[in-house]
């Protein structure tokens, strides 16, 4: 059975080999009549784009050719299919270490599991088939901003330094990021997570950190339990992100330490409508949505390119080996996975918003 | 659309409500001809059954009955029905509270997403529907024996108090696990956190704790990227479980302090085979296992059900008001979460390796 | 992957044997806060029921339980079990036949498929599995009510006679079918028809029929092309009825022998709405409907059990041998295939209007 | 909830308007391995493209371009993206015409459903969506054909001429129809219909025809009850192809006037297998393949674009109104249904087979 795809009612496939003919996505179940233009896509594109000083040097300008599903600027409630064109492929460095298992990375699994591979920057395992979960995520996004639900994310934690955001409210902390180089609003933490990330190339090495998503505007009664949860839903949706180790919602692990007394978020009536004085829950009780933020923390392991000498397997001449791996990486992947951490929660929050019947058919 | 199944190629529905008629699930899917009895399903019923001086004294032999889909001991590859009829049911203390939502508990959230509520004993939203999941665990698990796979949950924390499991393997551990009235393998720590459960007890109050799982002897090639990968599916099922906050696999968290030289699970070859040399990846790379043990954690909350006095509001009168919540609960539900997760691994890793041929269609 | 659901919003699962301990179903999706009584299902159950001088004498009450999802006549929105145990159960006339492969029936095939096989009265592949899907039919009707949408079936033709039904509109034509003993509404036709299956089985024989259903009340606009479109998925839940070998949408299998000019439907403005001068569609243009009847056909094939002598295979021995099946059988299956159908009916175009938010997520 | 994708394994989604920048699709599932060309795929388009004296002459040599998920012409395991971009577009003659509703199109229901519409050349509606059907197609067939497995299509029908096929074995008649011009394996009655289908066109009408589709190869035992069934799926498939109106298994529509002694196909041995004398089942018993040849028939109803004058609603002045269609159609759609048809069971068939683990996941 195959797991390209992601949503019921509003789904997501998406496609595409790291070094092939094309990355992309087709959208199906988008509302008719929803105006979208082009740049709505573009511009969440630029923001997962490789470049800048800290990142990917590969050159991609990362264009979206619109196939389908749009009509004068607006949805016809069929399919949209997205292409974005692979253009700066480099596959000599791979060529190189074709039968060497990268540690970190798919490329045992990938062999264990289909037989074949795609050597060429990681194939289908490569975080550039994110591109589409991207281009899908800004269409997710602007079905939510009809109905005042906006998705946020940043970084809260890079090589174990820790943003301080008390006092800041998530649109505060938002805009804050997105004018960081890492997306982290305490820009004196900001530095510090900088310099590690240095640091860590220098040496050939990576490093890890913790992003944060918070949904606001979102209704009270949205998630289908038992199963299709909420907060199962979410944990499904960021987990599938690549390099994701851990998710948490609202107090998370933390819970675990504390007692019903402190963890409970007590409620009281506040302008005519029911409100909880603390978040603990992070915006979800028995899987469906309080109407409080949604907030959902997911643990990004360091990036598994590293230029350190590893031991690892030859799978040509099945023997011990070593293997120092080259290429364009990100020594610190979790400011790139803030966007697609965004689209995947847009996405995931929209298609159960449309299961229980809260988004019209059409505009 | 409805969230009450799991699973795509072994489905499993739960349905049922606390004090309702009755819990159960139905399993679609099962391979045909695989032996079971009725004990095999029962015995895993009652490792998840109430009692104990620690627990809640709801007293429920919770006995299965089997509706269909088993034929002289074996399956027929039909639908598997069983039920279990609630025979202990006592909802005066609901009735008296009836208007008042209980703080960390689905009340809002279920009246704001259904319009309408099964007050009596949390209805739907009880720990109560987990019968229907260990139950078709336990199917899960019997054929999951028939190619090794073994799955295996214990405590490693309760209210802050860890269990110190260095130099364990996970079979000693989880045997001394089962023989601990809380299902923690340091006897040491059992104690300590026994005291704390003891002490919320007498406080009115509940305590969380941390719940591991190791699924042993899965082959390596099971998920399905990009989307349905066993540590997103593993975290999407256990996400599920009731009081459940977060999700971690192998380093989980702390894979965001480490480099990617510490993270990085170099290969050798052992035995004619790949093996790796750390297992800091939790048995998944790629969302494809990798042949290790998959290693999951899950954050289990304090039970919300406590006696101390909280601030809530009535929904009658729709005022503010006060609540103490009375009834038969357990002042730590982490030891009683352990079945329910293995339930669920089993589910998560038996669907995956069905969607992959790794199941014959019957044995 | 489990067959044994049907519906993405309104998701039914029926489990059981025809001689195991029930059969039932399960019913996912239902919105909440329905008004429901178990009279509503039961009296469904009933006009699916064996017995009359023309039918099976198998003697089941055919009573149903519901186990849960329903709370003080309401529907919780959470799922709804709905159990009948099998009562009257000889499996005797099957105990000497349980080597012999009876033609017509499934037990070659179950065999192939599954390696075992509850020989018991057909196991699964009895028709009596269909007492699920009327349940589950009884309250899709319940909800289609609220709606003005009406599923009416009847019988047109039986044994090559064909019922004359012009000029008569389809509430006359249900209500007069509703007062036959075989629910054909022209009495001159089913009284030759009635000769017929008389006839058939003092020959140890049976026939077959063709059943209509007619959905009334549907708004245009439901239906999911390019795949799942309403006819498309009228199709699959009609083929799925055990003994259908054909279905028809509006003109049907005629339609291949008309020209375009007389097949198109032509419209008009009729009271302020767009109204078709005709219904060759059969209500479905594109897969979606139109706001005319949906009009469905269906071919039921004559019951296999016959008493004739018939050339089988004996599976213990592998030779050639003789089959008569005794036990207790319709002579004619089409008139029982009524009510199934209108349930699969009204499953399917429920669930299609839920897709589309045509129904709230509850009342 | 979306429609465009079909197969749950096998999973096929097509996207794309008539006039938009291209139609496609995504497989996603085929297993790994499979060796395949650009021409495997580019031959069946070839076999459902327009043109010739009797088709459209819409101009599209409907080269595909494949994206991802093959490398170095072996299949990946991943998604295969695959696009036609469309060239001869001409939305001239449908700009005068488009506030006018077509009769026998889905102009109005697209417009009751979606609220916006694509008018040009039926957008989504149009039968130029196929493309993606066949692409997806050919490569069913192409891993079928690993198996033995071989779908073969031919019409058996058109404007009331019957093709007598009579003493021909199902190989021989695909031979002989892919000769023909419209698909028609028996020359004489070729002629006859040409005839028809030159006369409809003089008259500015249409005619339609019945194709049906052969399954040979198939094991006994696929297919997944009780809704799933082998027969009720290829009848979704199948009814969800533009035009048409009617699917039969086996006997069809002749079953309902047959008596049981008459249709039910008696078995035997031979060389030492279970064989069935005759197949009036299609070789599809209680929703399972029995090993014969699965047989179905499909109505496809007349080309609704004709140029006779017809009464119609013109939506913007929202009055009553005429319609004359010109544009580039066919007159009869019966013989280019025929890839279609063939890709649709080929699709289905494969789900099947893989949904029971009959394909092994990489060759």
């Amino acid at each position: 059975m195959p797991g390209n795809s992601f949503g019921h009612v509003f789904r997501v496939t998406t496609f595409g080999e790291s070094h092939g003919r094309a990355v992309g996505c087709v959208v199906d179940g988008c509302p008719a009549g929803l105006r979208i233009k082009k740049e709505d896509i573009q511009k969440e594109l630029d923001r997962r784009k490789p470049g800048g000083r800290l990142f990917s040097p590969r050159k991609e300008k990362d264009e979206v050719e619109i196939l389908s599903g749009i009509f004068e600027e607006k949805t016809l409630g069929t399919p949209i299919a997205m292409v974005v064109y692979n253009k700066d492929v480099d596959s000599k460095p791979y060529e190189q270490i074709k039968n060497l298992l990268r540690p970190g990375h798919a490329d045992y699994t990938y062999l264990a599991k289909f037989g074949v591979r795609d050597w060429r920057g990681g194939g289908r395992s490569s975080a550039r088939e994110t591109v589409g979960r991207v281009a899908a995520g800004a269409i997710a996004k602007k079905v939510l901003s009809q109905f005042g639900v906006k998705v946020m994310g940043y970084v809260v934690e890079i090589a174990g330094i820790k943003a301080n955001l008390e006092g800041m409210d998530a649109e505060e902390i938002f805009e804050r990021a997105e004018k960081s180089e890492i997306r982290c609003a305490d820009y004196e933490a900001e530095e510090k997570m900088i310099e590690k990330i240095i640091e860590a190339r220098k040496e050939g090495d990576s490093v890890g950190g913790v992003v944060e998503v918070v949904i606001r505007g979102l209704p009270a009664g949205v998630g289908e339990p038992v199963f299709m949860k909420l907060d199962a839903y979410l944990a499904y949706a960021m987990m599938s992100i690549p390099a994701v180790k851990g998710v948490e919602i609202g107090a998370g692990f933390r819970a675990a330490r504390m007692k019903g007394s402190e963890m409970n978020d007590e409620m009281t009536i506040d302008g005519g409508r029911i409100k909880f004085l603390s978040n603990n829950a992070g915006g979800v009780l028995g899987g469906i949505s309080t109407g409080e933020d949604v907030v959902v923390r997911l643990a990004v392991k360091p990036t598994p390119s590293i230029s350190k000498r590893q031991r690892t397997v030859n799978i040509e001449t099945f023997s011990e080996d070593e293997i120092v791996v080259r290429g364009r990486h990100d020594p610190c992947i979790a400011p790139r996975a803030v966007p697609v951490a965004e689209a995947m929660a847009a996405i995931a929050t929209l298609d159960l918003m449309m299961m229980q019947n809260l988004v019209p058919r059409f505009f």
